[in-house]
């Protein structure tokens, strides 16, 4: 499977997903309670067709995914497993291809794992990852190392896309015609190993709806539940598939249903493959996002490396945050660093107005009276040779963002260009497709002050000769951290806004 | 389509109710919204392949059952249904059996009904019934003429059984292997019409629940949510169900999830139907009582005259509600009826103990420790030949029980012959297969008095002659009531009580 990833995966976010959204369909997710050996494992599944892939990995337990080339052999499989019956305890008898291997005791499996891999599904711990950078020669080395380290696998992409897939087969149950689209961190690029799934339950494939011009006087129609509003439908929708993930989704546990915020979802952890999932419908603007933020990280592999690095440098700070409130967040953080390469000169990334002048008649998308439209066709875009490398541009953006206008002015990917801040926001981001919506109308003054005394920090670091190159060290000994390792360790902010002054 | 009922109907309630499914299924439910005749009607959904049956009927809006013979023409039918587009409303896009007609206003559709009959699903008022009871010639007549007017008609148990069917699908969606039975008085022969629908979600049917010994050492399991209990489990699925009925269920109002009752159930109201719904799962005690009511009313023709008559009489003097409470429950009055025919000399109908002795060992059942088996072949069943008319019956009914001695004596089916009361309930009736529970455990002591009082009051008004045969009347004119129906007047109980002492 090595190098799948780089030769296979097509380019437009809508082949990615359809591709592996048919390889889900042909997966399952199976619990290992017992160390048994692969070859055993293997041989036993075979019986149901031929397998494509599967890895194993830990979470609460051994799983396997297990990709079969076709889906017969799903159906094939599902159609011998069993009802648990050695158990005494009563259970709901909700199917699903989330399944576990039981096996005869008294067959004495063998314990040894043969080779086995678990793939790991969540990234390093901080600290490991700060010895790891300190290791390389230079920091556009360690940038690169860094990124490596915390995109998405392979795997964990066909997880998410897994579990997505099982989430589809329990709204499936109401809307056949329906399907479930990762978004978010998870797809566009931008994803660190461990990130939240953010779901879209996709219901416009539902057939009928088009107005169909009844051939004789008289037609049929489906008698359908009214709501009072677009919203009414959906906070129903998430409802009653929130209730049934709480109630019958194995392995679904803390399932939370959020259902009067301004885009209402269903919340909750997915034991099996260790995701906090969220599930949204009716968020076609969120997929345009995902859309474009995917764009922009496939026209230049600097881009994604050096959204990786600030969103790590933001988190070991506590500029980003799990928890909500007055921080920044990950999207908001991105669409800066994209900003902030809009502005370059030569820019390395074109804005959102040109891709949108660059879009064919085919690519028109107007969502909720938005203009969401811009080029699919990534061949169309023409990039200036900015010849930056990752360190300059790391140290510039840490510049960039020092001094950057925040009381007046706004930051505006559209545009390419800083605009006049249309409201008192401490930060403005004018939402890419939602125009007149602040993306981080959320963040404080104080959390603003904190990321500009931070970016301060960290470019006066960058410029110091004892932490920009690396240190001598004995093999095996742990290396003094320098570079980029410097930047993830505590910065103490008060000491900055001190020297500042 | 007439004497369908008496030539068609199987012996047992397992066949009934296989054909009945069998039927729904290969049916839909129409709303016809304009008055449209009944040719353009069939022609336009002829299309779809031959309709074997249909009928009309009214609530809030004129519905039309339509019956295909074949289930590929409900699936054609269901392809061609489009989205409601013309309503400016949000809609919950949950496809279902339930459709509209809607005609293209140009089209000028006639408003005449050209001999549609709107068939009633829901009896006449009690002032009617009394005068048409009043105008036959023995009480005899009268009694007949009630049980007439009060069954469930053919059109009104098929309506039923679609409404179980299209809630199957519901439930169908997570369980796809489970199918949904009327039980209660829907089904056991002593329905009126109007009453509820008690229906039962049966999971049993679900597959791979057998033990699988595996051929290798290992095999497969669905991973399940587990809970603490039966219980719990029948909580969740009926919370999801409720939930689902309630947000996408077109039709269906006023949904309670009543999930910390005794028997667990969902309660709705089927608005195209006009039925109160009750759905409970994991409640097979209640469907054996069920088959044992069918079975006792089908071995006699009046044992299910008596019973339609006392119910009757019992609605009309408040003995029994549709609100729940300290009266006397028709379940409960059923029983006493059965238990009196059985007390007969020679008994009209056997023992509960006697039908248990005449069953084959393929009829044994035992539920939850209960044991619950009765003869399934009615011809194995020996009839005394009692030869009592209705009128003998029905006062003997008033007379047995306005002596009965119900503060030492239970009512007991089983023996046919009162036992010594274990508990101190002012009216105890063994219930048939939970032995050790009283069906009638909710009745206070002012309500038994009542009930006997009125008994009393009854048979010695059918004593007097100045009621005991029908007025000369002239033809058109309403005839003065007599026999049954001055039974069915207001009884003043205070003044009855007087006469007593
Ligand atoms: N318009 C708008 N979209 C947002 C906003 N926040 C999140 N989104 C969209 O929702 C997606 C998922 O949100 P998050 O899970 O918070 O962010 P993320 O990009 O997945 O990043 P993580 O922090 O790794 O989960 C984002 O990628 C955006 O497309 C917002 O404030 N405004
Ligand atoms: N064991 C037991 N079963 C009951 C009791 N009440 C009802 N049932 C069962 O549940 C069924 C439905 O209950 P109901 O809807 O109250 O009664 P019903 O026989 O349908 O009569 P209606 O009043 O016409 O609805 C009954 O036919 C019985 O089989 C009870 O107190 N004990
Ligand atoms: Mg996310
Ligand atoms: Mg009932």
């Amino acid at each position: 499977d090595a190098g799948e990833k780089g030769k296979d995966v097509p380019k437009s976010l809508h082949a990615v997903h359809a591709k592996r959204q048919e390889q889900a369909e042909r997966s399952v997710l199976i619990n290992c309670h017992s160390r048994i050996n692969d070859k055993n494992f293997i041989k036993h599944l075979s019986r149901h067709g031929e397998i494509q892939k599967h890895f194993f990995y830990e979470s609460y337990g051994i799983y396997a995914v297990v990709e079969f080339a076709s889906q017969d052999s799903v159906a094939s499989l599902l159609n011998e497993a069993a009802i648990p019956s050695i158990s005494h305890d009563s259970m709901v008898p909700f199917k699903s291809r989330l399944l576990s291997l039981r096996s005869l005791s008294s067959e004495g499996l063998p314990n040894q794992q043969s080779g086995r891999q678990c793939k790991p599904q969540t990234t390093a711990p901080i600290n490991e990852l700060i010895q790891r950078l300190s290791r390389e020669e230079t920091i556009d080395q360690q940038i690169t190392s860094l990124t490596e380290s915390y995109q998405l696998t392979e795997e964990n992409t066909r997880l998410r896309f897994l579990v997505c897939s099982l989430l589809k087969d329990i709204a499936a149950a109401y809307f056949p015609e329906c399907t479930i689209k990762p978004f978010g961190s998870s797809v566009n690029g931008f994803g660190k190993l461990g990130c939240d799934l953010d779901m879209f339950l996709d219901l416009d494939g539902i057939s009928g709806s088009g107005v169909k011009m009844p051939k004789s006087g008289l037609w049929l129609e489906y008698q359908m539940k009214r709501a009072s509003s677009e919203r009414a439908v959906t906070q129903s929708i998430l409802s009653v598939i929130g209730e049934c993930v709480e109630q019958f989704g194995p392995g679904c546990v803390g399932v939370q249903r959020i259902l009067n915020a301004r885009c209402p979802l269903v919340r909750f952890a997915h034991q099996p493959s260790g995701f906090q999932c969220d599930l949204t419908t009716n968020n076609r603007v969120a997929m345009k996002s995902t859309e474009l933020l995917y764009l922009y990280g496939e026209l230049d592999p600097r881009v994604r490396s050096l959204v990786f690095t600030v969103r790590c440098w933001a988190r070991a700070h506590g500029v980003t945050s799990s928890i909500p409130g007055a921080w920044i967040t990950n999207f908001s953080l991105t669409i800066m660093v994209l900003f902030f390469l809009q502005t370059r000169s030569p820019p390395l990334i074109p804005t959102l107005d040109h891709l949108r002048n660059l879009a064919s008649p085919a690519d028109k998308s107007v969502i909720e009276g938005n203009d969401c439209t811009f080029v699919s066709n990534f061949s169309k875009i023409q990039l200036h040779s900015n010849i930056e490398t990752l360190e300059q541009l790391l140290y510039r953006f840490f510049e960039f963002y020092a001094s950057f206008p925040f009381s007046r002015m706004s930051i505006n990917i559209r545009k390419g260009k800083e605009q006049n801040k249309p409201e008192v926001a401490p930060l403005h981001i004018q939402n890419p497709f939602e125009t007149s919506l602040n993306v981080s109308k959320n963040v404080n003054a104080a959390q603003l002050d904190r990321f500009v005394a931070l970016c301060q920090e960290s470019a006066w670091l960058l410029q110091q000769s004892g932490i920009s190159t690396p240190t001598a060290h004995k093999e095996g000994d742990t290396p003094a951290p320098w570079g980029l390792a410097t930047l993830l360790l505590p910065l103490d902010v008060a000491k900055i806004k001190s020297r500042k002054k």
